[in-house]
């Protein structure tokens, strides 16, 4: 049987949404190890739009789902039709998005909050004892998903590494090629782009957290 | 010495801008055999927008060399900056971006014009005998840059086919995990997403195009 992985987005882009390199590299390690992917996103707006090209903040709205889609190729649904019953694994790559769009942990920082359905649908593989990974910046929701003492790791940021503390997590450093498993949780991290100074330091990172997630899957 | 890749996207999104998967795949391969890339696009409005999510056109305006940045994370060039010297290759990836905003082929078929910095970018290869990539829908532009004659492939589709053969393209049928070269041209081309049923189906046959397109490098 092929593992059945869900893959949560938060958007289309580096500074507004997901980090596309880290969505795509994340969907292709899935298809090639034989995983069946369902993309999601919750139905929201972004909190803002910024040009990539400039840097600057646009006039515009965009909605989460919506620009997730392109990266979906438009095959995504609502994160409130995520059933965790129908999957063996959750994983969320990074970008801006998770700290924006996900939660407002760019605002808030260790008083963040989880987008509610978001929060329901990742903690729902909590309760089920399913592997989740979780790529990039997207461990700075660890400790509002798990609770206190989840161990992941954002690379070696000094701000973050203690904002994350201050949530509750027990952060680890670690290199951007590896991973860090809490094996209690069974939740896989990796910091990708808050190291990477290249998409295949990105890559090598992320693959041996996929390769770890479907590994994961097979534990009971 | 590391070769020079030049990328150019055509926006953010298959329906109305650069395919997302074969971007990043090209962008990976390229750095995983390492070649130095440098993105760029035409600093041009899209024909329209797409919502990926429901398929609707969108009433918004959005600008290709602005989108296609997300993909590049920052990192790209109006088309006009890209000098030929400077680079040792040139790679295309698909989307329909590429007939609707790098060249009016979705709406004008084999009439089609090609935008002028870009038809100017790539014919500067073509002058140059560099080799050039052109990944899923783009070897639609491949007559109007490389002139009759010039051999190619977009995979199977027999009115996709008809028009690049009136266009002047003799057309090769190609597996989703093949490429098709043009020796006398230097031209690589690959079907992806023409053909491909999933992201790692596109993934085999961009890594051939990008790995065949590094060699073609060394061929002088």
């Amino acid at each position: 049987m092929n593992k059945k992985v869900a893959v949560i987005l938060s958007g289309c882009g580096v500074y507004d949404g997901s980090e596309i390199h880290e969505s795509v590299i994340t969907l292709l390690r899935l298809d090639q190890r034989g995983a069946e992917v369902q993309c999601f996103a919750p139905n929201v707006n972004q909190l803002h739009v910024v040009d990539h090209y400039s840097g600057d903040e646009a006039d515009e709205t965009r909605n989460v789902l919506v620009e997730s889609a392109r990266i979906a190729r438009g095959k995504i649904k609502d994160v409130r039709e995520l059933h965790v019953a129908d999957f063996d694994a959750l994983i969320m790559p990074g970008g801006f998005g998770v700290a924006k769009n996900l939660s407002d942990f760019a605002l808030s920082g260790a008083t963040c909050t989880v987008q509610p359905d978001v929060l329901n649908a990742a903690q729902g593989f909590v309760k089920a004892e399913k592997p989740v990974g979780l790529i990039c910046i997207a461990p700075a929701l660890a400790a509002k998903i798990f609770g206190a003492g989840i161990v992941c790791t954002v690379g070696n940021d000094h701000d973050t590494v203690a904002t994350l503390e201050q949530m509750g997590a027990v952060h680890k450093e670690c290199e951007v090629t590896e991973i860090i498993e809490d094996p209690l949780h069974k939740l896989v991290t990796t910091p990708a782009y808050m190291l990477a100074q290249s998409i295949s330091q990105a890559a090598a990172g992320i693959n041996k957290l996929v390769d770890r997630v479907l590994e994961l899957t097979h534990a009971d």
